[in-house]
């Protein structure tokens, strides 16, 4: 029945980098060793967890446990100085620290692979390394606050222009904008914590997929491992991604939230702006033009988002229809969440760098917040509030008192009391009180509003929660 | 300096659709009434809210909230009795209400609009709609986990086949396998919650992005539309969007899990495994064949992750790079939400419809299960625990056995004693407990394990939380 | 063995949409109704030269043939005018058509039906749908095109600042500019017109996957629909989405492109910027603030990228590990591809109006390009051309003399000869020659370069091919 | 004006990986050199053709040119052998060499970078690269496709059921199952041939982005550089990544082809089905179950396709919205291309030698293919075509015929003459011609049919153009 032959003439058609045939290629495609060694520290903390509770329930001897256990520290010692070898024959992290133990310790290493499975032990290797990394973005998201909140308390009273489709709308300050990012991060965050709480479940002990039959205790291993608790279906357990695909999905909206200040930034550093320029270390020069200076580290950060959406839309992919328990598919999984993580560590890194480093052109940005008659809004409010107009009737004024001014070329802070009763007899004295962007901004005391003391409120209530 | 002009050569290019040219094209790119009238329940909501604390507050009398209430009641039993005439010209919802309601009270329709904008009017509605939908939602994913439970009790002890690689690899039971979706939808469940406590603050009094100098109370509105809080910055209000892609994340997660079980159901329901059969409800047949069933439904519901994947990653894409506050892009949110809801509610609804009227082969099943020698880890496991043989000894043992009945086109089952004791003199009669399927299954007692009391205990426990 | 059933429970589970049970979410998921009657006049222009080659090779009488047409006219007009009623018990726009057809010619419908099948069918309709929808956008495009030819020839001489990083780097003109996106949008139309050819093969006869042993002729019916040849595997004809997910990646790629001049029509139209002014029939204004004009329709092209990338990576996982031939998620494959090209299309005329009617402001403009030192490198290429400094020596003289003329606050060429030769002695008069926007510019004459000569060649070039 | 600083607290804040502060991270961030010294050959390819038509033209002299050209290929040689130390304060692979070359021949390495920028050089090397890979991809391609035709030229007459919703439809070939791949992958490869066509112009001359004065002539370079033409606009050259979201966007369609018979392996692997066997080379093994044999490449294999979208969809949404011209963004372009390429060669490679080396299970695929009724509809049209009857009655008598074979549990061609006349009268011997899965296969004799004849001819067609 056998028809099939891998001659030499396909051999050649693979070329170069598959010369050496089906098993070249083979390796080259099955072996994760090349990345998950990444997870060395995770595969040998629960190795050690599985040892001790073996002992406890009788399963294997005392002496057994600390020979593993003095086995696998070494092994650990060996890797973190980067003397250990690893080898791509013996595919991934697991087999090598296994070979290893057996070479250093016999035949007791052979007897620290009782109940459990490489199924188990990589999902546990993976949930910890993810939990970790969710724990370590939560305190870069608290320090990326942190930047935005000292930021935002130095210029809470920083006028400038605040955008709708990028053309100048209202006044706002800029600590209100600064605040409006110590919100998406701090939803970012919150997202993070409870993406803990789901994955906070312990893999090991769910065995190839169906359990085993020695009297293991998993609430041990939880325990020892720092989990809530053990999972509690061991086929679910080892065909679950769900906490890398949340993981994932949580990165891409911060990405997101990250990309948004980092157009701004690309926008206020232009000449045409000038709002805001950033230090040297994040920025490159040019030799030949002194006063040229990119925004590289906000482009890069802005580009991220690319990659992390690609992150997040591989994973959703690759885990689509794959039937029930583990299939090799899922391997695919850990290079998706090592790059978005990595990627996701430096643009929280360097915009958080950016925003502690920048300056603030406060000038250009209060300059820029009284053109374009930004304060209209304000003088028809006053004729609703002050006058009695109906809306509608105010915004008619308005659009005339602007007229005026933009014929006349001036702002509307400039137009003379007597020109502006011709429009509307019952204007007074007291609408310069609200035409300037500084009585705009102070104006607007609502909650959550750009009024310095309400930005001030805000940075309070964060201040006391992070 | 006007360089510009579409002139009528233009206009023949666009041919067709858009032979009226520029103004054609802009009414068709810029109305959003086409898909936003689905929000119309929630718009006049908030209004309703709105209005009533204009009034508490003394910005508007009682008279005009007495008024703006009753014309916006009529409004509703208008559109919702199908006789509210839609109108692309005036834009979007908001505007089509507001419009209509100026034409029944006049003037005071033109107060209801203080201390809002359409950008804050906008936030809310949307807001409202996915909180209701991700309620929904929960609902139906306790459905479907209902049906997952009610299917687990029943076949708690039904053995099959436990796959990885899709190869049989050891026996599990049906209940077993049922409950290990349970703890995927009950993941989505847990998520699905927790995204509705990110959303539940309101957005209205943010105003087009700075807040307002009316002295509004937005505690006050936040309660009456049964939210937990006001936002707290005004800007992020009207330029967030995460949770309509927290919501469509999740969709996205969810439809992963669907797609698995769909795929599944699409393999066993093949002449070759016949595992499962569809009720005639959520299959298609032919009425040349009359034994043929397609599975249309699963694939459909496997289909729906490419969907919304695609949804997801639009939106991700929308708002990359979006300078604050509202930009026109975000527009185009709300087809992608209204989309992936509608789908995923109809895959869920399918998919729990599936299960619940789908029937076991119970034969097929036990029958799969005990082919591929899929109890030899049991025997090697015996070999450890009661003959005390290294795991490595016991493995190859085991590989002899195996061998032999392979040899023979028997089970391990099968084999008469004297040839066991051939190959290692210290198996007895015991081993005959611990080869069948049902021995295999009730062995694996671990937390979390196969064995129908174990999956009982699981099904008990969640029976408690659903 | 049958453990189903769908118990009333459950439909009080499914709720509002879904109370009528499993008929209902069955017909809701199954049919495709919906969406797929925009196919109609491909699926009659189908079924006319399928009955005319049925005839011709004697299967069918040329008595039913000239029925057969008769009736499917006479649908067609139905459909056209408004008349016909889509049923969603008949499921698609084949079933519909066909039931009609029998109700009006009576048996010899049956016949139409004869060595085809539903799969090559769908797979005509639309693939001819996708090749018109196509034919189309190389039409757009070559529209678009011309927009950006009229506008660079306009502006062939008028000087901007070239931008890398959003930085001021070195003049350019806003002809050259324009002939950028002529690239773009050439490079668009060469793929568009290659995919065409990909598709050019016609399905009908694969019947439901292997083929048939009618004596069918289906070069006959690949000529009479206007394609080149019929494909050549009746398996692959029905498994086959190629087409559309070709269609989409070349619309996805063409969105980014309308995206890049998008973005920039939105810096562009700050008060900062002022480069450019959109008309009013494609901006938006404010009643309120008569100078403020939002690009709402570069915005939403802008955010088009995202609704086509959603679309092309929803097929792209639909069709992922599909075994062949047809399965029913294939069935959404075609939403995805009517919403991309009706967006696609939207995008190209809207920027297609903007870019004809904009208007540019040539003296914002050209202050820009002059500003930012921006002819430093033309300085250091004097130096090295004309006095022989080797090129890192020029730098260092260009970094004095742009040090110097920031310290007096001027531009390049204002700075007093006698202290440009203070810094290097063998500078001379000419140097005034090469250190202003306009010589910068000219001198730029390499092939594909910025100098307006060679600006005009290019838009010479591309005249004769579009 | 200066408020920013990023102190020690930040610093600390960062922790590990960023404890340098801001000159680690933007050291990290920026730095390219770690991927891009892939692009080392095409650097020091793309120079040497620079010099010499700089000599060529007059702007450099031949002395320096011969300097420059064998201080670059003792570069290569260093680099090839190993003995490079690459820098990552030296950024990138241009400035690498770069900074190498100056080492080795001193100032003359200063004029290789007339005219020259480093926008234009990384356009060059990178499309170079992405030329020569897909150059790969249509030689890698042409293998597997072989490898299919040797396949299907032995099993054009193995007969095995025709799956539509995975279920049986109608018996077809293995070989014109396969031929339905060579399909697929011809088309892929079409679209890589026109793709190189699309690229095949050269970007250096184009300089920073606005050309030079220098007298270069960028059609000689073209054309020592092995491209048709230079490219004709020096903006879109240095803003232009389509050759590479090509390239992606081919790629992703490629993957899917693969995942499609990815799947059918590992369904067809499994015990139920069992119609292929893989080599050992292709599967991984089981020391204690030595009858498994997981599929464990062709699992990988189906996974790529997720993870080639992954890597589209980054470079789609990074390229999204920049404005022209060079954005530091871009430079996240390559890690993506070249993951994808990785990725796709090494899934070529794996397939071509899972088809090359699989065995085929003829036994099992012809009683699959016989099961099912699976020649329904032959019978009924066998009953159209000689007894005359319309088509529906003949799908009536068929489905009683079904009826009556499933209820005696045998198959259409077991069931006697009289019981088939009893259902209709004008059946007769001549049915059983029609009625077995050989008869079946053998009368679908239409263009791209499944007939072994005929898919005999399309393999000859194929073998004159592979």
């Amino acid at each position: 029945m056998s028809d099939g032959n891998s001659n030499s003439s396909s051999n050649q058609m693979w070329g170069g980098r598959f010369a050496a045939g089906p098993s070249a290629i083979m390796e080259e495609i099955n072996a994760s060793i090349g990345f998950d060694k990444k997870l060395y520290a995770q595969d040998i903390a629960g190795s050690i967890a599985h040892a001790t509770m073996l002992a406890a329930q009788g399963i294997i001897t005392e002496a057994d446990r600390d020979q593993i256990i003095s086995g696998l520290k070494q092994i650990e010692s060996e890797i973190e100085s980067g003397k250990f070898e690893f080898s791509r024959k013996l595919e991934d992290i697991h087999m090598n620290v296994e070979s290893r133990l057996a070479t250093l310790i016999g035949p007791a290493a052979g007897r620290l692979h009782t109940a459990r499975s490489r199924n188990d032990q990589v999902a546990l290797d993976f949930r910890l390394w993810v939990k970790a990394e969710m724990q370590k973005t939560e305190k870069m998201l608290t320090g990326l606050i942190a930047a935005f909140l000292d930021k935002a308390e130095r210029h809470a009273a920083t006028v400038m222009p605040g955008f709708t489709h990028l053309q100048t709308a209202q006044p706002v300050t800029f600590g209100h904008h600064c605040m409006a990012y110590v919100e998406m991060f701090g939803r970012d965050r919150s997202r993070v914590r409870h993406a803990i709480e789901h994955l906070d479940e312990s893999p090991i002990g769910a065995a190839a997929l169906a359990g085993t039959p020695y009297p293991i205790d998993r609430h041990m291993t939880a325990k020892a491992l720092g989990f809530r608790e053990p999972t509690r279906n061991s086929i679910d357990t080892v065909s679950d991604r769900d906490f890398a695909l949340e993981f994932l999905s949580i990165a891409a909206i911060c990405a997101v939230h990250l990309s948004r200040f980092a157009e701004e930034i690309v926008i206020w550093t232009t000449p045409q702006f000038g709002f805001v320029r950033l230090s040297d270390a994040f920025s490159t020069g040019s030799s030949i033009m002194p006063q040229k200076k990119n925004p590289d580290a906000a482009e890069l950060v802005r580009a991220k988002t690319g990659r992390i959406n690609g992150s997040l839309i591989a994973l959703l992919t690759i885990m689509k229809g794959l039937p029930l328990a583990y299939s090799k598919d899922m391997q695919e999984d850990k290079e998706q969440v090592f790059d978005a993580a990595e990627n996701l560590e430096l643009a929280l890194a360097a915009m958080t760098g950016m925003v502690a480093d920048m300056t603030v052109n406060e000038a250009k940005m209060k300059q820029a917040a009284g053109s374009g008659y930004s304060t209209a809004t304000d003088l028809a409010d006053w004729l609703v509030r002050t006058v009695g107009l109906p809306f509608r009737d105010a915004h008619h004024v308005t659009g005339r008192v602007v007229a005026l001014a933009e014929s006349k070329g001036c702002d509307l802070a400039d137009l003379p009391l007597e020109e502006l009763k011709a429009i509307h007899p019952e204007i007074t004295e007291a609408v310069y009180d609200v035409v300037t962007v500084e009585a705009s901004v102070a104006s607007r005391k609502s909650f959550g509003g750009t009024a310095p003391d309400e930005v001030r409120k805000q940075i309070a209530w964060w201040r006391a929660r992070n």
